[in-house]
């Protein structure tokens, strides 16, 4: 039994999208984030930093929200390549790009005064913003060959964790200067469609009020 | 047969060292960084970004330091708990821990202007060096507990990935102030001081010239 601790529209999105996927047991606790629960000992106890997602598994408390795709998806086959597959090491190698470069990079497009203070924030978006779509492109180009990791024909851990991000990225509305469109980035673009259409993608988008098209077309 | 591009003290430290203990067949092929190899278009086609390391394997070209050390303890096993071990969780937490947070802050903290420009660099430096001291005081508190995946006791590639930052970290000199010195973390000096006695790492350190303690005390 797992226990998700989560906020909508956070980094618990994608965890909670993928135990729905997997059709494992699980719950979800609302983390009383108004109330300051994320600064409390107890959150602190499951993840020392106060950050969004933390998973209670039957092996103990995980965080970081790409090692508990992966802890998931090797739980509970089906989502990615299996240790012994041979397009394992490819798929390891995209969702650690996504990890660090993407998602890092996300996050100082949404927190650059966390990088460098209130006085750098135009600095650090300039620098982002290029390194943004940079790592999204070569996301893109992965995505081309139609991998099984991140493919437009069925749900992965890392098409869920790519789509997102891409939610966050097309939120801030098209006349935005840092609004990134899901239709720039072909191949991704046919993996978000489709999982649009999951089960466990309509569901969560209804539940944390991400609108119908959550990933290509997201609510600004 | 393995073939790893590196250049000495760079981050194909770490994949050079877990070769070497793995005591996989194996072949080094330097970079020729100074005659602009790294924007190279067949260096490219390994590594899109230009980056080191890049690995080649049965299974294709790797990337990303984490997902090669990740993919050769899966394929070589010995160095890290096994998919199906009851710590993998706390394995893959860490690893991801140490990627997305310990080393692209240690990268902020050598390269500021990559982050925000010239103008920044100190503001980049002074919201990073302290990160960088909370994060490895996490792991410090991790490997407290003397977990088999960061041990004293063993090599492990979580243990050669840290030793590689601690590395960097301590090379700045006693009196620079960004200087982190290993000793203020007494878990992680314990598992470094193992790792400077195995034959792995003082091979490697010959070779690269990182001097007799490249990782509890290195060169400045």
């Amino acid at each position: 039994m797992y226990v998700l601790h989560y906020y909508p529209d956070t980094a618990s999105l994608a965890v909670r999208m993928v135990l729905a996927e997997l059709g494992v047991q699980h719950r979800c606790e609302l983390i009383d984030r108004e109330g300051g629960a994320l600064s409390s000992p107890a959150y602190r106890a499951l993840q020392p930093l106060g950050l969004i997602p933390a998973l209670e598994t039957p092996d103990g408390t995980m965080f970081e929200t790409a090692a508990i795709l992966l802890y998931l998806s090797d739980r509970h086959p089906g989502l990615a390549p299996a240790p012994d597959a041979p397009d394992r090491g490819d798929f390891l190698k995209w969702l650690f790009f996504t990890s660090t470069n993407a998602h890092t990079t996300l996050l100082q497009l949404f927190y650059p005064e966390r990088t460098a203070g209130p006085e750098c924030v135009p600095q650090v978006l300039a620098h982002a913003l290029p390194k943004m779509k940079r790592f999204l492109a070569l996301l893109d180009g992965a995505a081309t060959a139609n991998p099984g990791w991140l493919s437009p024909d069925r749900p992965t851990i890392l098409g869920y964790y790519v789509a997102m991000l891409m939610h966050w990225l097309g939120g801030f509305g098209a006349e935005h200067p840092l609004q990134i469109n899901a239709a720039d980035y072909p191949a991704l673009y046919k993996v978000l469609t489709m999982l649009e259409g999951q089960h466990a993608t309509e569901a969560i988008a209804e539940d944390e009020g991400l609108g119908p098209t959550p990933f290509t077309a997201p609510l600004a």
